[in-house]
This record gives structure tokens, C-alpha cells and sequence, in this order.
């Protein structure tokens, strides 16, 4: 049936009967919207002339046999047009401008009179549109089958893709052409952390990121991801065409839709130089503004913690304990055999906070606080945690005094082990506790399959969760950093309180050999078109045999390390590494302690998805500018040129380079650390070791 | 590969290896466990030397093949007996004995150490058992993939049953043999509330009320359902073994256990008696004492309410206006055309807050005073409704000062339309602005499929929930009164602010011509067994043709209307009708303003599943008693016998019977009130006409 009604929606090229252009403001980009002769819309793209996308079918199979995806017409056109400057709360500049055209089609189904709009945004830099559903007498609820959206490429592009999956995103990125995903997905599926739900592959999550042979770089993705479940992307591996393909919920519905609502914004960010797409603000001006009056409490954060040593292999534990036999909110845990190697202990904390204080980081996370880690079953058990009850060892009071004094915050923790029900009906509480404490972020996490057992994590219920805490998380005060949360979409701008996410591999996958050497210069171009990453950057220590049995080893530099600092953009941003290695290499450690997490300005120097990226930024409210650049396996020489300074002065540029012999896998911490004197005028070319970097301050 | 496994289960009777007794204290009762040469587990009762049961197999399968039942050896067994009285905070007794024999058998899988334990609880009205599931090292968590327990029965008994389904209890009971249930439910489950959730029928829901050709009775159900599914009951119609058909969430999953837990108590009641059937504790003795210290604000309740008017068809509506295009927390109703017929408005509920306090009246429960009824979507729609903002023409602070006046209390209603994880959201703040208010008790309502979109009425996640709002209400001193809850299993005990449910066929049925005759002379043999029910007796005008084109007629008589009162006991007893209707029958009225909801002690004079019962009761804490006495659709004289009553003793009775041409059908409305001065020792005959009945306040 489904296949059936697919099967009569064919755009027919040869048979349009209507068709509007709009031109984006600089005349690059030029969208062409059209509806054939049985009604079915579609749009193409251009830049400087070149195809983005060909003509590529729109629209909605909806549940019970409906379709809002032909026989429509045309019944009204709409333009306008916005050129305005906003200013961010933070962000990797102080103000962005929103520059774009705009255009609004109205359809109207000519047997039933069924209504859906379209609207169209086209920047200098790409395409948003989205769906608008609005309220008519005879559609108020629906449910979808299907979203009809294609993107139809012109050839078989170079992409950076990770397999589609609805409940995890932390997949090791495969550079390869279109036609090649179908067979190399099957090897990336096997392996944990894909969840192999069903899916007919070949399909890939979002943001993908594409090179086309005619040197066009592009990237599909979606903004203001709200009461919708997230896209993955069908690929018809011999036409080239993806497709949309909405996460479902356990029962395969896609999304159930209350008219007077509108669908995220479908984005093509597209430019034929690389360094466009990551300068690229369109899905931020795609997401509404802030809907927190008061933003005064929002702060980026840079902050250590109890963290890595849980992935070292030193025996480090969340659980305070190894019986099993707990019951959260039964067992006394006073009563209860402490392990000897719990991590969030009282002493051992107050260690990191004195660290904290004595280095300028503004906070401390801790995790593996609070009770119920012991047995920490996923999707059998309902109430795995509490989230006001401390550990017997970790005294939330003298910390919370013993941090405020040394000007220290401490970062909640809250692993739902996606138990979210559970979490949902403590949240309030949670929040609460945490403001009584005077903790001001929190740390979610999400491992595991979802409780309500119907979801997965990219779907729509599990979409409006995130939302959900966000959102009552302002109300408290609380800033948020999801784990294992649905890919970013832009609603930072909305909530500027949720500050970063994971949502891909972060440096945790370096404790296993899980990261490849190239892996950060796609990210940018991938999952950090969303928003920011809580990377966990600042791995000194790279050589994990120093702490046992485990031989894995850092995928960088330790140059590159601090490189990540500005290529992976984050106004939460940790020095990961146990305290103990920073002590080993305090002119290294340097760089951590003085690098900004929020800006006024970015400047992309250089970049190509999957080689290289060089940065520089303006740190906000300060005339200081830190530069970072890394490559992938291959050394290269970065070029940096200072014309981002302003004219007329001379700075001096601390310089934290790779050594000599330097590469990631058998030499990574030869460094050297060099001043030199600049003006904007000069030019630096610094030699990047394999997967190395550089780093520079400017003052 | 399920049937497989269970095919090999068959308990052997001719090879049973080991076999353990237990007598009732009376020594009526007798209770054989049995392994078989399998190591199958069973057993069998014995009522008066009458078989109540044949061997029945026990036990579980679990998910991934692992079976818990059979293989099994026995690796313990004790003995434990229990004599004991306990005070009820409500009931219809001041006091319980609780006189029981106990029988624990711990088994042990012979191949794997898998253990489980029986515990068995046999009373002189019946016998409860339940599984135990030990912390063990293998075995943390598991999912039920199909519980096993049997009830095998001696014969083609009469049944009183409504058929199995996963999301409602709201069907006209049928009576039947139970080789006709198959045939029967056919027609059955073709019409609403059926929702035809697929089911391997025939199958039946619990309480089920049985009687043999040799005159047992007895009822089947289960006591203590706390983190389980419900159970409902397959019927093998051919050797007339029901076996336990645990409800699946939507995965098919039957329940996630932790082990360190227990299942609920399999109950059978059972005598020759069928007084003894309505007279037994046995269900509230299983269940856990009160878990609230503090029980001084738990009180019974009295009320009416703007209710019955949303079901006459005299045009009163929930819902505040007749726009759809409604968006909870953002539409605003100060903008939205009021469609002048909405119930929940300022004078009329003082009018109502003025008829409660001059009758004496407890409460007023108020319907359809929040936002959100125009658009109440269910399943396809989440934000449904606030339960902290009254409609604009619902003034809530005067209503709750002009309520606090009089002494009356408003009940507050949160009918949530089945978004459990909405109203879960908002749950502790709807609890504040009760209290804030001055509201003590609310009513629940779960109409229409369950979101988490996982889950069924009476799966082992909505259990939770519904034990869930118990709990948390007992925190805000709130008491609860659920509708459309899966049915109760006398955790009332447990939880005494969940004064009632609603769980079966009310009077809004009635409303449609949805009620039998005979309905009233089942519910107490089932649906009652396991707590309270709001039924919402008291329609004095049951011809609905007086409001408008509704042809529906009442199905019983006025005066059996008042007998309900009685029969069909709840500490949370409405006077349903219209106010005006009541001022029409001021004398038979006063039997409704007389009549105590809290007893101290209970009596049952005469009851036959189906056909008749006599009640009486005596008001806790008065020297009031009061009489209930109803028949089914033939006409029949009630026999009470006053020796109830302290010897010695003169006292006034208030007799309210059906008139001598009264009839349910064309002739409800004729009663006659008379007195009678009554001892001890003195017996009444009272005819009462076809679905009549007969009540009576003695002081």
C-alpha cells in the first residue's frame, strides 16, 4: 500500500505546471518551487549555476491513505524578505546576521481541500524549508507514515556519513562515495554501539556532509527539531537521491501531528569553499529566539572532573559499591559494602575543586554521586536512580560549602540510563536539589533503550523530552549538556541554557581505540553544524597501558589536543585529563588555562571536511584571540595568516606546535612552545605532525 | 517455540514425586502443592471433601527460553500460621481478622540453581498464593514472556464475566455457562468500550464469579497488584482450565521483573455460601498494611456534583467552548467564545455548593472546570490539558472561599484522557494547587488509549502509575478516587486515601440503556471484590426523554436506587442526580441525606450472584444501621431479619420500598415510606418489584 502510493508520486519534470523562483540575497543561490501536472510539488536548488539539488519531491504520506504529497494546487505565494543582526547569548560571535529571502507556498488538495504551506528561506549560504499544517476542519490530529522529501543529487558524491540508527549517534564517521555506503555500513552495523533496529539500509544520519565532483561542498541537515522526530536520511545508492526518513516510534508511527503546527526546517547549507559550511549561521537564524527573557545567569563553562578516570582502566567506579543486590529508595546504603574504589568520594572531589580553584576552571563534574549505579539495568528496570541522594562517601553539603569558597562550581550529573519516565517524575525535585546545592549545570545522559518503551531516542517523544528539560531546566537556572540525546538542530538559540550536547564520538571512545585520526576535522562539518559538542578535549596522558591492562591509545597529538579547543567549538568545554598529567606538562597545561570558551568573533582560515581545519577566534570582551589548527593522519603545514587581528598592532603570539618527530600514535607528546611577535599583516606556516595540531594565544 | 515449551508442562498427576499440605484453620479447606516427575509444580483444593480446583500448573516462562516451571525440586518448606486483628481507617468493618494458615515451598531448578518460591495463604473463606523471585546471581532481571498458573476447574460452571481486554473493565456482565463464553463474546467484543486489543479469547477478566452444579462458589482474582501486569484469565472451554493471560505492553512483553521482588496474590474465594463470598476479607488481608502513618485526614465522602447533567442530553458540556482550534498553555481562553452551555460555571457550581451544604453533603465534585476539554484528543495528542488553569468563567479562589463558607469541599476531577506522562508532568503541581485550594480527594479519569504509547490500561506500567498517583497523593494529604483504572485488588488496605475506583459499568451507563436489571446483583460478586466502587447510585429521574431526545431509561427502580447505598459499597458515595430531581422526592431523598458511608461492621442477610442481596451495615462510631436489600429483573420478597441489632432494644426503622405496581421499566418512580418500630428479634418481609429493591434506616 505504502510502496503503491509512492509509486504515483514520480515528480515529472517534463509536465510542470506552475513554478515560482526566489534568489538568495547575494544571487548565488537560486530556488525554483514546482508542482506537474498531477499536483505533485518539488523544488530544486542552484549555486553560481551549478545544480544542488534537481528537482526532488515534497510533501506527506499521512496515516488511513491520505497524502499531502500531490494533487494540490497552488492557492497563494507569499514573499518576503530579512536582513537584520541579533545578538547571541554566547556563540562563536557576539552578533549574527539573519539575510535572507523568503517565500511562502500555500497548497490546497483539488478533491478533498486538504491545506499544507511550504516555506522557503534561502540564505547566501543554503536552503531551509519547512512544512506548515495549519488548523482546517477536516485534519486537527494525524499521524504520519511517511515524509515524502528528497534531496536528488546530481552525482555520486564524496560524503561523511554514519549509518542511520534511532538510538545512537556515537558511530565512527565513513568517508566514502554514495555508492560505497550500502557495503560499508554492513561492516560499521555490526559493531556496538548500533542498536540495529530495523531500517533498510542504505540510510545515514544527519548532518551528512557532501563534496560533489564539480567541487560543490553541501550539507543536509535540520533546524528547530521540536515536537518531530528526528530525520535520518534513505539513500537510493544508484539515482542519488536521499530521502527522509522520520524515526518512528515502537508501533511505526512518525510523528503524530496536531494542525496549527509547523515541521522543522529541512537545511542544504551549500558553498563551493569548504570554509563557508562551518562559518555557516543559517540553522541558527532557522530556530527561534531565546525564550528565556533573563539570559544573566547563562555562563560558558570550562570545567575538570571526576570523569575520565572512570575510562583509564584504573579501577576508578561510579558505583560505590559491588553488591547487586540494591533497591533503589529500599536499600539503606549505609548498611551496604563500600567498594574501596568509588570515584565520587568526598576527598577526591574536594581534590579536583582545589585543582579547579588553583587553575581558574570555573567548575567540577562529578559523576557517579548519587545512588543506584550498582545495578544500572537498562530497559528492565524502571527506578535505577535517585537524583537527590548522594552516595555515603560524597557529602553533598560540605562540598557545596567547601566549593562556594573557593569560588567553584560543581557540575550535577544526572545518568538516566534512559529510565526517562523515572527521570521525568524526579526532574522537579532534581532541579531543586540542585539549586539548594547551588549547582548551576547538569550533565544528562540517556545510555540504553528508552523507558517509555515505545520510544527511541531520536523520535518524537523522546525530541520533545530533551526540549522538555531544557525548558524546565531554565526555569530552575540550570544550564544543560545532553549525552546521548538526539543530534543538535540550532535550539540553543532558543534555550541558550542548553549549552552543549554530545550526540556523537567524544573523547571517551579514545579509551578504546574508537577514534579515528581524522575524526575531528569532520566533526565540524557533521555533527557540529547543530550545535556545540561537550568533545572533552585535553587528553594529555594519550598511552592508557600507563594504567593497566587496556592498550588503547589517543587518536592525536597532544598539540592537536589543545587545537581542539578552538576547531571543536563549545561553550562547555572540559580539560578532561586527570589532574595529575597536567601537572606533568604545566607550559602545555598553559594553553588550557587561558583559552576562552566564548567569543565575539570566528574566523575560518582553512578547512576541508576530513584533512584540515585552522580557525582563529576573538575571545568575547577581551582582545585576546586563540588560533587552532589540526589535521588528520596525513602531517601538513597549517597556514595562518593574522589579517583577523586588528590593523596597526603588534601581539604576541604564544605558540603550542607539535615537535619535530611528533605523530599520534607512537611519539604524541613532543611539543614545543614558542613566542613570536605579530601584526596582522604576518602570515605563520606551522607543521601539523600526523593527527597533529597547533595551538596559539594572542595577546 | 512458546507452545512447545508449555506443551511439555503438563502436570502429571500419576507421577507426582512430592506433595505438601495445608488445612484452613476451620479445616474446611485443604491445599495440596505437588511436584511432579518433571519437577512441575501444582496443586489443588479442597472445600468440605468438594474439589474447588484439580491440579494446576504453576509458575512462569520467561523471555529468552528460560522456564520457570518445571524442573524444578523442592528445596524448603515452611509452615507459618497467623491469628490477628487490624483496625480498618475506613471500611466496612472497624475491624479485620486476619486468621490464616501459611505454607512457604522454596524450589530449585534441578539444571540451572534457578530459584523461585511459593508462599501460600489459606484462610476458612479462601485461598491466596503468590511467587516469590529471590535476588540470585543469575537471575537480577527478567521479562515475563507468559505466567502458567492454572485453575482447573471441576466442570461447566456458571460464569458471571466480561471478557478480557487490555484497556477496559466497562462491560454488561453476561452470565453464562462456560462453554458459552467463546460464542457469547463474540457479539460482546464487537461494541464499544470493547477495544479489541488482539487476544487469544476466549479469555475473561478477574474478579470472576463462578458456580458449580454442586454448589460451591467461588470467585477468582488476585490481591496486592503492585509492579505486575494485570491478570486476565485464557479459558480452555473444553476442560474449563483457566490459566493467568498477563497483560502485554505493546512490545508483547508481560512484565520486567527485578528479582527480590513478589508477584500478587492468585486468589480464590470459596464457599457454600454465597454470603460468605461478599462477606470476605481475604483479598484486604493479602494486601500490605497501611503505609500511611498519619491516617487523620482520610476520611469518607459524601457528594454531589456537576456531574449527571453532561449525560442527559440536556446540553451542559465539559468543555467551555465549542472552538477546536485549542493549544493547551497557549491558547488564550479569555479570547475563545464561551458556547454558553458550559457546566463547570461559577453559579452553578454555588448552586450546587449551596444544595450540598443544606443537605448535608460532604463535597460537590466539579467537572469540566480546566482547560483543555474543547480538543481532548486522545493518543494522537499529548498536552491535553492544565491541570492548574480553570476555564475563565470557573473562579476557583472564590468558589474554594464560598466552598470553605458553607463547609462544603469541591473535588477536584483530572480526567487525562490517557496522557499518563502529561499528567504525570504536571501531577505534583496539580497536588499543590489542590492543596492550595483547599481540595482534598480527585477524581481520575484514563479514557481512550494510553500514552507512553507502549502501554495498555492494565499493563504492569500503568499499574504503577495508577499506584504511583496513590502515593504521591498521599503526600499531599489528597485522596483519589480513579476512573477507568485497571481493577483494584485491595490495595486500598495498603494505600486508604484511594477511597474508590471506578474499574466496571456505572450509572453513565445508564445514561444509554448500557446497565441490566440484574447488574447491580453481580457487580458485588465481582468487580466489588476488590475494593470500592464510585458507582454513582441516586438517579431518582431515570426517564432521560424529560431532557430531550435520549430514550434511555434507568434500569432499576427509585427505591432500588437507594438500596444501592447499601449493596454496592464505597467510603466515596455519590448522590448523582440533578438537584432538582431530589427536590422532587424530598421524602425519599432524606434516605440519601441519612445514609453513612463508614461501618462498623457488616451483614450479609441474603445473596445469589445475579438475583438478590440483603445488607445490612451499622454506621461507624452511630447506633444507626441501615438496610439494603435489590433483585434483578424478577420480582422477589426481600427476608430481613433484624439480629443484627443489640438485644433488648426498641428501634425506629424508616422503610423506603418499591410501590406495589412499581417496575423498573414503565413504572420506577412508585415507592411508599413507612416506619416500623423493629427488635432484635423481629423479621421483615419486603416485596420488591422488578429490578427493585428496598432500603431502610433503622435508629
Amino acid at each position: 500500500m505504502k510502496k503503491l502510493i509512492l509509486s504515483t508520486l514520480v515528480f515529472s519534470s517534463a509536465a510542470v505546471v506552475s513554478a515560482q523562483e526566489l534568489t538568495s540575497p547575494d544571487n548565488n543561490l537560486k530556488l525554483t518551487f514546482m508542482l506537474d501536472s498531477n499536483g505533485v510539488p518539488a523544488y530544486t536548488l542552484t549555486y553560481k549555476d551549478k545544480t544542488v539539488v534537481k528537482p526532488g519531491r515534497m510533501g506527506f504520506i499521512i496515516k488511513d491513505g491520505i497524502s499531502l504529497a500531490d494533487g494540490f494546487e497552488m492557492t497563494e505565494c507569499d514573499y518576503d524578505s530579512v536582513d537584520t543582526v541579533w545578538n547571541t547569548v554566547w556563540g562563536q560571535s557576539s552578533t549574527v546576521r539573519d539575510n535572507h529571502k523568503e517565500m511562502f507556498v500555500s497548497l490546497t488538495r483539488k478533491d478533498n481541500g486538504l491545506k499544507m504551506g511550504i516555506r522557503f528561506r534561502l540564505f547566501n549560504d543554503g536552503l531551509g524549508f519547512r512544512y506548515e499544517f495549519p488548523v482546517q476542519p477536516s485534519l486537527r490530529h494525524f499521524t504520519i507514515e511517511n515524509e515524502v522529501t528528497q534531496f536528488v543529487l546530481t552525482g555520486d558524491h564524496k560524503a561523511f556519513w554514519i549509518p542511520a540508527d534511532y538510538d545512537t549517534n556515537e558511530f565512527q564517521t565513513t568517508t566514502s562515495k554514495l555508492s560505497e555506503v550500502f557495503e560499508l555500513s554492513k561492516g560499521v552495523i555490526k559493531n556496538p554501539p548500533a542498536t540495529n533496529e530495523p531500517l533498510p539500509y542504505p540510510a545515514v544520519q544527519t548532518p551528512l556532509m557532501l563534496k560533489s565532483d564539480d567541487g560543490l561542498y553541501i550539507n543536509i541537515h535540520e533546524a528547530a527539531l521540536i515536537d518531530f522526530p528526528g530525520m535520518h536520511l534513505n539513500l537510493d545508492d544508484e539515482n542519488f537521491v536521499l530521502s527522509s526518513h522520520l524515526t518512528p516510534d515502537r508501533n511505526g508511527d512518525r510523528g503524530h501531528i496536531q494542525t496549527g503546527s509547523v515541521s522543522p526546517w529541512r537545511t542544504i547549507v551549500v558553498s563551493d569553499d569548504a570554509r563557508d559550511i562551518l562559518a555557516s549561521n543559517l540553522i541558527l537564524n532557522l530556530n527561534e529566539p531565546s525564550k528565556i527573557e533573563d539570559t544573566s545567569w547563562i555562563k560558558p563553562i570550562k570545567y575538570v572532573g571526576v570523569w575520565w578516570e572512570y575510562f583509564t582502566g584504573q579501577g576508578s567506579t561510579w558505583a560505590y559499591s559491588d553488591e547487586k543486590d540494591i533497591v533503589i529508595g529500599v536499600t539503606d546504603y549505609n548498611k551496604v559494602k563500600p567498594n574501596g574504589h568509588h570515584g565520587a568520594n568526598t576527598e577526591h572531589v574536594k581534590e579536583y575543586i582545589d585543582f579547579a580553584a588553583e587553575h581558574g576552571f570555573d567548575a567540577v563534574l562529578v559523576e557517579g554521586w548519587n545512588q543506584g549505579w550498582e545495578d544500572n539495568q537498562a530497559y528492565l528496570k524502571e527506578k535505577i536512580y535517585s537524583f537527590t541522594t548522594p552516595y555515603p562517601d560524597f557529602d553533598v553539603e560540605y562540598l557545596s560549602d567547601y566549593a562556594a569558597k573557593k569560588g567553584v562550581k560543581i557540575i550535577m550529573h544526572h545518568e538516566t540510563t534512559s529510565s526517562v519516565i523515572d527521570y521525568e517524575r524526579q526532574l522537579h525535585d532534581a532541579f531543586k536539589f540542585m539549586n539548594k546545592y547551588g549547582y548551576e549545570a547538569v550533565k544528562t545522559g540517556y545510555v540504553g533503550s528508552i523507558i517509555p518503551r515505545s520510544e527511541h531516542h531520536d523520535g518524537q517523544w523522546m525530541v520533545n523530552h530533551y526540549n522538555y528539560v531544557a525548558e524546565t531546566a531554565a526555569k530552575y537556572h540550570i544550564m544543560v549538556d545532553s549525552h546521548e540525546a538526539v543530534r543538535p538542530t540550532g535550539l540553543y538559540r532558543t534555550y541558550p541554557n542548553w549549552l552543549a550536547q554530545e550526540s556523537a564520538r567524544g573523547t571517551e571512545y579514545d579509551s578504546f581505540n574508537g577514534n579515528n585520526p581524522d575524526h575531528h576535522t569532520i566533526l565540524p562539518f557533521t555533527r557540529l553544524m547543530g550545535g556545540p559538542m561537550d568533545y572533552t578535549p585535553g587528553i594529555f596522558e594519550g598511552d592508557l597501558s600507563v594504567y593497566g591492562p587496556n592498550k588503547a591509545k589517543l587518536s592525536t597529538t597532544l598539540a592537536k589536543q589543545l587545537a581542539l579547543y578552538i576547531t571543536m567549538y563549545s561553550p562547555f568545554q572540559m580539560a578532561a585529563d586527570l589532574k595529575e598529567n597536567y601537572m606533568k606538562y604545566p607550559d602545555a597545561f598553559q594553553f588550557i588555562k587561558d583559552v576562552a570558551v566564548d567569543w565575539d568573533a570566528t574566523y575560518v582560515l582553512e578547512a576541508e571536511p576530513g584533512d584540515y581545519i585552522t580557525m582563529a577566534r576573538k575571545e568575547r570582551g577581551a582582545d585576546r584571540w586563540f588560533v587552532g589548527a589540526i589535521t588528520d593522519e596525513n602531517a601538513r603545514t597549517a597556514t595562518v595568516s593574522f589579517d583577523f587581528l586588528p590593523k596597526g598592532k603588534t601581539y604576541t603570539a604564544t605558540i603550542y606546535a607539535d615537535g619535530k618527530n611528533a605523530h599520534w600514535l607512537d611519539n604524541p607528546k613532543e611539543y614545543r612552545i614558542y613566542t613570536k611577535k605579530v601584526t596582522s599583516k604576518d602570515k605563520i606556516e606551522i607543521p601539523l605532525a600526523c593527527s597533529g595540531g597547533a595551538a596559539i594565544s594572542i595577546e
